[in-house]
């Protein structure tokens, strides 16, 4: 069997930042319709091709005068008439043509047949009630810079500020090839020893969110061959390049193997579990992540190692968020923790890594004290991991080496917020 | 003009919980792909359709072996050959056929043509190095929830519960009537005292976060007849109506007049501004939504009233999400607060509805401190309030009538969190 006692081994930060640094993005921008535009990423800055308002705008429902009128004092009424000295006026629309001032309908009596009117009180100066053109913003004016997501909200300002098509950043395409002789498409229930592709569906959905264009292949059986043939093919087409498990010590892991000799591999060990034998590799410019295998590392690796390439493609933060919160009860002991978590690729390094230092990832929820205020994390449940971690908030990488200092029940721990959703 | 001094007032959260209690939803499930259900609501429990794994599993990169060959100590291995005695085994790999014990690599010392091999340690018992099948979930064991949004992660688990189709609740229709003689749809520069309909690309993209389908009406004229038509239809073939304005004292506001005739009206006013003029209805128990019509108010008056019928309809909680957080400045003064308010609607009633209760809408962005973990709320400004607002998390509820106690710089105070974006 094959030597990888060589692992290069980085902790979650190295990774992330050595993988960003080599990397080479072909960004490009596009020009889409703005009602297709949403959680899109503007690639232009979005300046006022007009002013909103346009014209004069009368501030409350009221009824529209001229200033002129009043200029001497409140005027004899009588003579009145709808459309030459007065005319309605409603809340947040233009002043009717030629009319400068604004009295509130509150102010205002009005003839049964509604063609005269009496004032309780006159303008107080001329554009009373008005407010001018421009004056929610100036043709001109920089609205939105590029760069923002283009919220619902935000469409709308784009919107009013004249635009129908917009310049957004391409969405990165993202690659998932699902490697293993065991993996079977979902279909019924699989022969013995064979285990549900569940990655790809997984992953499809998380690039989705993330802004991404997921582009799925069929699994490849571990063949070193077949294995070298997707990833060429995958570094091509897509941005940036997923790959599941085949960087352990298995028999038939070839993964690594292919990418040393196609590209260049930055680690392929971890410090924290699941997702110790996570990987990273760069081939021809094209970052190639290597994600856990089983689901349960599979998923928090994609958002340890994939989102941050995605956000960086999109000109967002990379990094990632983190919050302080208050631990309600100790984490479990390491053996319950263990026993429940798999692969064990996550076991091994406390047993084997000796006094290295290693993080064990722990799955948690946030809340927050009513009464004080006070954010709360709380441990999930190590029992059937996989579906129970869907519920959970946060992840916080416990430290788990010899002679690591456990957060206990009270003490304020930083955790990392799950990936968003879009 | 119309005389709508009855109109009637009601909390935020009367008046939601009153559109709540009157509403009348067809809910319905649907049967899709798994791979298309991404952010749906289950409809039906997950059921593991078969164990997980399905037969004993390897825990670790390993050797299997025969627990009998080592009851009696450790066996001569140098007449073993691969295949018959031992085989390799992988990690979180079903174990070769008929071999039941596994012993890590780490423990095998192995020919140079990897076909006999040496141990440096025995299996401690039978089915050491191994995982029943089922050890992670078995056939039949309830998995996830009826009602569970199907995230990425839910979804993947799904599928290794052996589901390639799930049963969820169907989309809620949600139609919206832009309504008003001022309106154009997005298209170059407006005519003079035009203005841009944006409220139309706001709510189809806040709808389709929210798991609703939008369907967006054109522009209605500020006529009675032709707003009855619209209002007819769409609550004939929508789950929610929305409609925005008219519900104001305007020469032009029919709104409230069609739906008092076509339905019952529960109230046309609500304790806050912006969105003082929000208004509730249900016409044959289809709920219809009276918006704000400025983009300000109408953005969170669809938060505030639209979202929590969605998520009824879902199945979803409908209620608010809070927090508290502590205020790390003084709000800004109801003169410039007002002064930046569009539309005054949201002024009138501090003059005209005297000492009732009545809260001005802030709106905040929360932060934390990195050094005490407190969660921080500070005001947003609110020059250009449409376009900075995009960047608020928070909405505050800001007492602001006579008498009032109004929150002071360090005060905890309770803001409820914008929508989430799913």
């Amino acid at each position: 069997m094959r030597d990888q006692s060589s692992h290069v081994t980085m902790t979650h930060e190295q990774a992330v930042q050595t993988l960003l640094e080599h990397c080479d993005f072909d960004q490009q921008t596009e020009t889409i319709p703005l009602i297709e535009a949403y959680h899109r990423v503007l690639a232009e800055d979005i300046v006022a091709k007009q002013d909103k308002p346009n014209c004069l705008t009368c501030l409350m429902d009221s009824v529209a005068v001229h200033w002129d009128d009043f200029e001497n004092g409140m005027p004899d009424t009588s003579g009145w008439e709808r459309g030459k000295q007065w005319e309605f006026a409603n809340t947040g629309i233009g002043m009717p043509e030629g009319f400068d001032s604004a009295i509130v309908v509150e102010n205002v009596t009005f003839s049964d047949d509604d063609t005269h009117v009496s004032f309780a009180a006159a303008p107080s100066a001329r554009f009373a009630g008005t407010k001018p053109a421009g004056s929610t913003f100036k043709e001109g004016e920089l609205l939105i810079w590029s760069g923002t997501v283009i919220t619902p909200g935000i469409a709308a300002v784009i919107a009013e500020a004249g635009y129908t098509q917009v310049s957004v950043i391409r969405k990165p395409r993202v690659a998932f090839i699902p490697t293993g002789n065991e993996l079977v498409p979902p279909q019924g229930a699989p022969a013995r020893a064979k285990v549900v592709d569940s990655n790809s569906i997984m992953l499809r959905g998380k690039v989705r969110e993330w802004g991404g264009e997921p582009i799925t292949y069929d699994i490849v059986p571990d063949d070193p061959e077949l294995i070298e043939q997707a990833l060429r093919r995958a570094c091509e087409e897509a941005d940036i390049v997923v790959i599941n498990a085949g960087s352990s010590k298995g028999s038939a892991d070839f993964n690594i193997e292919v990418l040393e000799k196609i590209g260049t591999v930055f680690y392929h060990e971890t410090n924290h579990g699941p997702g110790h034998h996570s990987s990273g590799a760069v081939v021809d410019g094209t970052p190639v992540v290597g994600i856990s295998g089983p689901p349960r590392g599979a998923g928090f690796t994609s958002d340890f190692y994939l989102k941050p390439l995605v956000n960086q493609f999109l000109g967002q933060q990379p990094d990632d968020v983190t919050v302080l919160a208050k631990l309600t009860e100790d984490f479990p002991t390491m053996w319950h923790h263990a026993k429940s978590d798999k692969p064990v690729g996550e076991k091994r390094p406390s047993v084997a890594r000796g006094d290295e230092e290693f993080y064990s990832i722990r799955f948690v929820h946030l809340s927050q004290d009513a009464e004080t205020g006070e954010l709360l994390v709380t441990p999930v449940g190590s029992k059937a991991g996989e579906i129970e971690l869907e519920g959970t908030d946060a992840y916080y990488p416990c430290p788990s080496f010899p002679g690591a200092e456990k957060p206990k029940k009270g003490d304020m721990i930083r955790v990392i917020l799950r990936a968003p959703r879009l």
